[in-house]
């Protein structure tokens, strides 16, 4: 049976069993695609104060088979949180549920509500002297929980996991309107099926996350940042085996970049400061974080007298000053601002087992060479093995003039993606934009799984109908 | 509709379907439970040699309705691998699936078939210069495919996390017999629902895990041991967050021991040296493991002064040897055997919110005073907040003449760890010992989207029948 509308009529009768002003036409900041490609097909948007005021619009939606889409700080790159086909769904934004409900730092957890915006987060565990480590571009903006049903990664991800590694329990409400009252801040629970990390991750197909126990970690004692030229890809997946087999556990953050990204910087952003006169073709960005006792400065002077002796690494700048590694990260930071105003042709999430990457990107670049003249932008988290390969009209070509092209050079990324043993999706998941792509790349018994999953939870397919799944 | 049992006929038919020698009569190893406790009702076993075969028997036991365990190295203590009710199951052993199919140092991964026994996993990788954390006293026989079942636990989760934390893909057969082929080696992949993490800790109620892809790490440069004594468990707790904020990651467990523990040693296993006449009332094993340029042994007398000046710690040994570092462990390590030498009246492996630990122990003690005159032998993986809170006869008192009490021991310590926000099965899953517990303790929401998955999945319920939810 079809979903019916989040029209006038259910959104009035639904607010007037809620209190004033819970139910209220969506606003801009709930409609809006970062990137601008997509419209918001919704008109309506719930915004509880309590997880019972969510249980009862859950409970509402499935009564009245409407369609229900949890919105984060709508940040989101596949869409997720923009619905466009189908019944118009009712929103559901948890902005107002963002209370930190209380910080446990003798047990290393901190508990939010899923309104809480990431820097906030990072903040309140700061407050107790610990650290929050989840750490992405958008994190002045995204929300607890919309990153935790999206899995976010980020640039910390190397040392302390994806998103769905940092949760010791849930608060949620399933698709029946039931909440699950999964709080827990225990390290080892085995205690039946693991309902946390199947929400996680199921961008609010399966039920709706009101808060989470977060898991927190000693801050630092001393961080290190340092520039390093390499040689290739090869050469900098051998410095990240080099420095791992040297510092361990210490590296926080891995990142490839290549001269593309601070050619765009420099074209688009020009008043950020680049340390170069002219951009090395591959560079490493490196971060440590290490504990008391140990000298940052000292063990990657150590790393790069190592690795320029093996010839992996030809030149590099080791941060002397907050300031200065403040700087190197500004340079990284902004390259999704630069591509932006570039303009992709087509930008590509892609994971890829880790000795795999760089006869990647060798034949991913020869054969987009062969279908025609592209600018690549690859840099992205290497220690994850998660590149952001992103293509671009040759200089001086307009972006529209070949945007025509846009399936045609995913396909070629993407099946390459996926015959070398790669995802098509690391980091931003399936959304909207990727529906078509797990189809094609998934694996047939994983996705009859999840559809009888989905079936089982949500029979009547309330929860963000069309995302992940087709509806 | 019920279940028919894997009598000689089902076991003649698809033996002759499959290469001969794959079904037999079920052996002694394939029956025992390691405490002696149960009895398995079942006859027959079938000894597959790869996934294909795997899916065959399956199919047929999904066929013909006929139930079917999985079984891993038989070291489970909660009977999730014993039938004992209901028509008799096929067990599945996957012994002869042990080949490690590949290993890829740079990616620190490696990829194991669910027959290999860890200490063969943790050897593997060590021969690449790369660690496999996971560790416990049985790793000598348990094998992957249980251990990743029944996500197990042991002494390095403090650092490395449950088994369910090292593993980046799985290969598995679901219950109508198609292989999900997961075996990536990913470390972000945000592609659908997390079918791993549903399947590790499913304890073969939702499929059969034949292959895993797990996480290598660095090997520590060194390592450092130290047993030192501590007022009370609040004092062990205050110096695991002093030691955290000194040494951050580099903390591989954290253990907590009670002089208990140390008498049964004395008392059962005479020959193992302890390191006191008269064992303190309450100490800590920690074992750090740190990069190069660290030195643990200073780390560990830096500790013990800052410790010992906040009064937290009273004496202590830090291991200036391998020989006593293993010693110590070995103090450790023997407990549980001298647990079952004495004989306990009921055992518990329980976990609490860290912060709640010294509470809950002196409320245990006092409730379990109430009820009578106990030895109560309290040890754990504090770091994790695990106990294993074991209950025994006073001495000089046959544990058989209190043995019918130990539902009311039971009760007591469970009812307390559930008031006090913990849960009543830390790192030993629910098996059939537990199923109970879960139907009382288990959050009913979660309970209930256990059961539709368990139905969505396995429709006809011949996944290890009566394991986790009741058949």
């Amino acid at each position: 049976m079809p979903l019916c509308p989040a029209d006038d009529s259910f959104a009035q009768t639904l607010g007037a069993a809620l209190p004033p002003d819970t139910l209220r036409p969506a606003e801009a900041r709930h409609l809006e695609d970062p990137r601008g490609r997509w419209s918001s097909s919704a008109t309506h948007v719930a915004l509880p104060r309590s997880v019972q005021e969510v249980a009862a619009i859950v409970r509402a939606c499935n009564d009245a088979r409407v369609g229900l889409t949890p919105i984060g700080g709508g940040t989101g790159l596949v869409g997720g949180q923009i619905p466009r086909e189908g019944p118009a769904p009712l929103l559901l934004s948890l902005e107002r549920m963002n209370a930190m409900r209380a910080a446990f730092p003798e047990e290393y957890a901190l508990v939010a509500e899923a309104g809480c915006i990431l820097a906030d987060v990072q903040s309140a565990a700061e407050q107790v002297n610990r650290l929050f480590p989840l750490s992405l571009a958008s994190e002045g903006s995204a929300r607890i929980g919309g990153l935790l049903s999206t899995n976010a990664g980020g640039v910390n991800t190397l040392r302390y996991g994806n998103a769905r590694d940092l949760v010791l329990g849930l608060e949620a409400v399933l698709p029946d309107g039931q909440v699950w009252n999964g709080l827990k801040r225990l390290r080892k629970d085995n205690t039946g099926y693991d309902l946390r990390h199947l929400l996680i991750g199921a961008e609010g197909t399966l039920g709706v996350i009101t808060a989470a126990s977060l898991k927190l970690f000693p801050r630092p004692a001393a961080t290190g940042t340092a520039l390093l030229t390499v040689t290739d890809p090869q050469a900098a997946l051998s410095l990240l085996t080099l420095a791992k087999g040297q510092i361990g556990d210490g590296i926080s953050a891995f990142e490839l970049l290549h001269r593309t990204g601070f050619d765009f910087l420099r074209a688009t952003l020009p008043e950020i400061r680049q340390p170069w006169p002219i951009a090395p073709e591959w560079c490493v960005l490196i971060e440590l974080g290490l504990s008391q006792g140990q000298n940052p400065q000292d063990a990657l002077e150590r790393l790069f007298a190592e690795a320029h002796e093996a010839g992996l690494v030809h030149d590099g700048l080791v941060a002397h000053s907050l300031q200065q590694a403040r700087d190197f990260w500004t340079l990284r930071e902004h390259i999704p601002e630069a591509n932006k105003r570039i303009g992709s042709i087509a930008s590509h999430d892609i994971s890829l087992p880790l000795g795999a990457i760089p006869a990647f990107i060798t034949k991913a670049t020869q054969a987009l060479a062969g279908i025609g003249d592209w600018r690549i932008n690859c840099f992205g988290h290497l220690g994850d093995g998660n590149l952001h390969f992103n293509v671009f009209a040759p200089e001086g070509v307009s972006k529209d003039s070949l945007k025509a092209r846009s399936a045609e050079v995913t396909a070629l990324v993407h099946d390459l993606t996926h015959a070398m043993d790669g995802s098509v999706s690391a980091e931003h998941g399936i959304g909207r934009h990727k529906v078509a792509d797990l189809e094609k790349y998934g694996d047939p018994a994983k996705l009859a799984a999840m559809r009888a999953i989905k079936s089982a939870l949500d029979p009547r397919g309330i929860m963000n109908p069309g995302a992940v799944l087709r509806a």
